[in-house]
């Protein structure tokens, strides 16, 4: 069946899957968490098939662990299967109740968004994620996987699908596509598809964002910066730049640039570069960096880089504003941290940095939506509307509005004799 | 100065905005709505110059309505201004507060998102109401509107701009763009423009939406329904038709179609035909339709058709769930509404209807964010992320996440020693 014939096919699946009652979703949440663990053995063959085949084409090292999903990562995947089951249903929630005229009652109750459009590369572990997510909120998924997971994507799409179907999910809800030019058809398919979600390099992620009209959740750089204030507990700023830089290198919340006020800069930078050299960091200073310690030069490119390896620029500047400015010019609105004993100093840098997370005194590698309590991540956004930053269910979800009359008309609230409104605010529930 | 330079102004000028005290805000609008009146002759000068010229190029006659920008449009204006004063200040929300670890707080705070490009066709109340939302939001805003009111809105910019620059609001936070030129380079800033919204026609809108990657709020049609059930009341079925179809035919909630449940057809039918024709309206019905009352055919195009005129289509549906497949196939996720004393099927219908609006027994007519009780209308929204149906300031804003902590690592939050997250909702707001 060709991909025209698909997306409508999901499109009316998510309208019934979007009226699914919690029960049915957990239900069926539960029989995929046993069906995949029932077939271990099928899947590990499946993806030792893929792993085999990527090392014969010479795939990259962390490609390959990207790729490798056996036991323990089977196990993580029913794990987070069974976490999702014990989050709250997000559809049906009245998010404002009022009463517009006697007996004309409006509520604003949470609804799925339709259809979600997932492209990612190699990790598999993104697919049962990403489907179990969609699922729970009610959304329908179409799923596009790295050609070199195939075989594993295909195993694992089989047995999601099926015994969501047999616990009485909709048959269309998920639709995995295999072929290459589905991606580019994909894109195009802003009809049936309501929102994009890509999972892999920043390189695939822009390549997604440059070529669809369809909303997409994500971010494609994580160009992130720890400001060390001339106001800043030296110790404490020393381990938030050693954390967010080299606690886990090749993520999108890593520290890339270190931004040092000057008052700060002849104390801190000896102590500085000890302790991220005794972390294998190569440290690029501007020029005023390096009239104080021995580093690298940084040049102009440096500012604007995504290292996502043991690599940091350092930078001196002048003022909190020279600091500000600088992230909000360089960076990726992604992540932001200030090291400052002044609370006022640390408002400011939240006032006015134009990013998705902005910190005071933690480290930037803070923000992820496990960490922040979500209970569960569709991924980071960089988005200026309807998500930002770490995005749980919630990114997934919209509102429909209703109202419930009794023969009202909008004819008796016009001309010289119009009713008048009473704009109520209910403390009360939209229930079916 | 060239568009390349001004929208990096106005990026800049939008994170000073963004950081604006409710007191400023309000203080500049006051300024804004003084100068307004106090400039009454000067606009109504400059809106006739754009009158006489239209009147010359022989403008049709809605457009020329809309153009008019007089005396009491003035008054209209700066009242509009006024109620936009009363509102609360949306920035600075706290959404919601966390306890992560003790001491290390995480906030969701409400904040504007950026740079708003607006671009409209004839009406200069569009440019008076939106530019005072976006200021109330902390936005700034770029603007485009038609050339027809070339020289009236270059008045209304210049008020504005001046009398909120001199009440302390910053320099480039207004951009008027006159040449035809700037829409297509607007349209491609999506490093500097956050959201678009568009006011004018569907053809207009739809324009701006296949030619940008930057967010579009809005909506192209509005194929409206009204489903008549098989367990409605009579007379409130018609008074619900005439309304949603006549009460004010050229806008995008009026009603299109009217769908009829097989069991009730033959008697209300004609009770319809008699009400609706008695408004002038045309009726085109399908064959069964046509069986029972003596109308025009109605084609397969007249379901997806937006009449915004005195026509209607009518169809006879064989069940409730053949209404909503209808409307899920033909209409425009709009406002779509059923006629039924049977609170389970207005249930249904509201579930299964993929709407922005869904209404039980009320006219369509009412979508609307005045009616709404939302303060301020942005516009309406038929897109699935964000805001949907009628979207108030809300649509204007997004959040940042905040988080306080005391030198947090999260290398501590990791191993075999690994701390916990407390993970503890506070009831708390952050403050400056």
């Amino acid at each position: 069946m060709s991909l025209k014939d698909r997306a409508p096919e999901a499109k009316a699946a998510s309208i019934q899957l979007g009226a699914a009652s919690a029960r049915t979703k957990d239900t069926a949440l539960a029989a995929i968490a046993d069906a995949l663990s029932a077939a271990k053995d099928r899947i590990i063959h499946a993806n030792q098939a893929d792993l085999d085949a990527a090392a014969r084409d010479n795939l990259a090292a962390p490609l390959l662990k990207r790729l490798k999903f056996q036991a323990d990562k089977i196990k993580e995947a029913v794990d987070g299967i069974r976490s999702v089951i014990a989050l709250t249903d997000p559809v049906g929630v009245t998010m404002r109740a009022m009463e517009l005229d006697a007996g004309l009652e409006l509520f604003k109750v949470s609804c799925p968004i339709g259809v979600i459009g997932i492209v990612f590369e190699s990790r598999p572990d993104a697919l049962v994620q990403i489907s179990s997510l969609c699922l729970k909120s009610g959304n329908a998924v179409m799923m596009k996987g790295g050609s070199e997971a195939a075989h594993t994507n295909r195993v694992l799409a089989d047995i999601i699908d099926q015994a969501a179907v047999e616990a009485g999910i909709p048959k269309g809800w998920l639709t995995l596509l295999e072929a290459r030019s589905d991606v580019a058809e994909m894109l195009s398919m802003d009809k049936f598809i309501d929102l994009i979600i890509p999972r892999g390099s920043n390189a695939f992620v822009r390549y997604i964002m440059d070529n669809t009209h369809i909303p997409v959740l994500g971010h494609a750089d994580g160009i992130c910066h720890v400001y060390i204030d001339r106001l800043a507990d030296l110790d404490m700023a020393v381990g938030i730049c050693v954390d967010s830089k080299c606690q886990y290198v090749a993520v999108c919340n890593a520290a890339e640039t270190i931004l040092v006020h000057k008052a700060i800069a002849e104390k801190i930078l000896p102590k500085l570069k000890v302790a991220l050299e005794s972390k294998g960091v190569e440290i690029r200073g501007c020029d005023a960096t390096r009239a104080i310690i021995d580093v690298n030069p940084a040049t102009e490119a440096d500012w604007g880089t995504e290292y996502l390896d043991l690599i940091v620029s350092v930078k001196i500047v002048d003022s909190l504003d020279a600091a500000i400015s600088h992230i909000n010019t360089h960076g990726s609105r992604h992540t932001d941290a200030i090291v400052t004993e002044d609370k006022g100093r640390g408002f400011r840098f939240m006032d006015y940095v134009d990013s998705a997370d902005v910190f005071q005194n933690c480290s930037t590698r803070f923000a992820d939506g496990f960490r922040f309590g979500l209970g569960a991540e569709v991924g980071i956004s960089t988005n200026k509307i309807h998500a930002r930053g770490p995005v749980g269910l919630e990114g997934l979800m919209i509102y429909k509005w209703r109202i419930v009359g009794n023969g009202h008309l909008v004819a008796d609230y016009a001309g010289p004799h119009a009713k008048a409104f009473t704009h109520r605010t209910l403390d009360k529930k939209f229930r079916n």
